[in-house]
């Protein structure tokens, strides 16, 4: 199995979220076994020597794969989420969307200055909710950030919005 | 470790997400490598026999250890989503919450009649999304379906909405 077999199982849904976009659905990749092992195998392999204690997903879809990461590099999971979910003191990070904006949150006990961190999302696009989620993580103050996407959309240039500090990394790309 | 070391890492929260209701806060748990080993053993033993071939996961909490279980079990993680969340074709099904009711959503190609189905989610409480979810999978029409949480919450009685030809378990229970 290649990276290639994985990239061919995405699903292109016309006109979703809202009229005009294409939208990468990957619940046809995760229903398969295989692809789950493959890609958490090749994740893991990447990230295995860089002493990650911690693995942020972000809700909900970053949540399956930065989950099985958390497990797989023996790190916690921290979920970062859409303004108030979180039940106990968070910070908060306000991000511009093409019409308007949104807010994310992650717990303030979430982290220390001594963690390693993979912040994990399924699919990068314009990269509003990944550079706001490196903000919260700042905040906290950590020894070092990494950063990682299955699907990167490069038209969207959302790289671009990551600090050169965090290593990003994205797997597939169109 | 035993299991009622994490049921102290458990996190109570007063009057979330409204007032008069105390939130068990797992993230204290999750946040922590290896209560995520420790439980994701626990499961994994419990469930590896039984020929799961999918996992499915109840947005958003029961993503992260139904998708560390669908790895660990080497199965399929399908999400079970909120109404207008997931992208392809979907059965829908309706379930009444204390004020009003609620809409969850499977695509319609998550499962097929040979699939060995475990439902995932963090906790129970009135019963009423597991439920739905358990209809939405006999709708699709599967070998059989096992259903875990991680908390129970008993005196909500939501374990009397999980018909008889399940199998449902929880590990930590108030």
């Amino acid at each position: 199995m290649t990276i290639e077999d994985v990239k061919k199982e995405i699903r292109d849904i016309q006109d979703f979220p809202s009229k005009g976009i294409v939208f990468k659905d990957l619940t046809t990749v995760f229903k398969n076994a295989q692809y789950i092992q493959f890609l958490s195998d090749m994740l893991y392999n990447q990230y295995k020597d860089y002493g990650i204690t911690k693995v942020i997903g972000i809700e909900s879809r970053g949540f399956i794969m930065g989950a099985i990461l958390s497990e797989k590099l023996n790190a916690g999971f921290i979920p970062v989420r859409k303004k108030g979910k979180l039940p106990a003191e968070s910070y908060e990070m306000e991000y511009q969307l093409e019409y308007g904006s949104a807010i994310i949150e992650m717990h303030k006990d979430a982290l220390d200055e001594n963690d390693v961190v993979l912040i994990h999302d399924d699919l990068l696009a314009t990269g509003g909710t990944l550079a706001a989620s490196i903000s919260l993580v700042k905040i906290l103050g950590v020894k070092k950030i990494y950063c990682n996407t299955i699907v990167e959309l490069t038209a969207l240039h959302g790289r671009k919005l990551i600090e050169s500090d965090v290593e990003f990394i994205s797997l597939i790309k169109y």
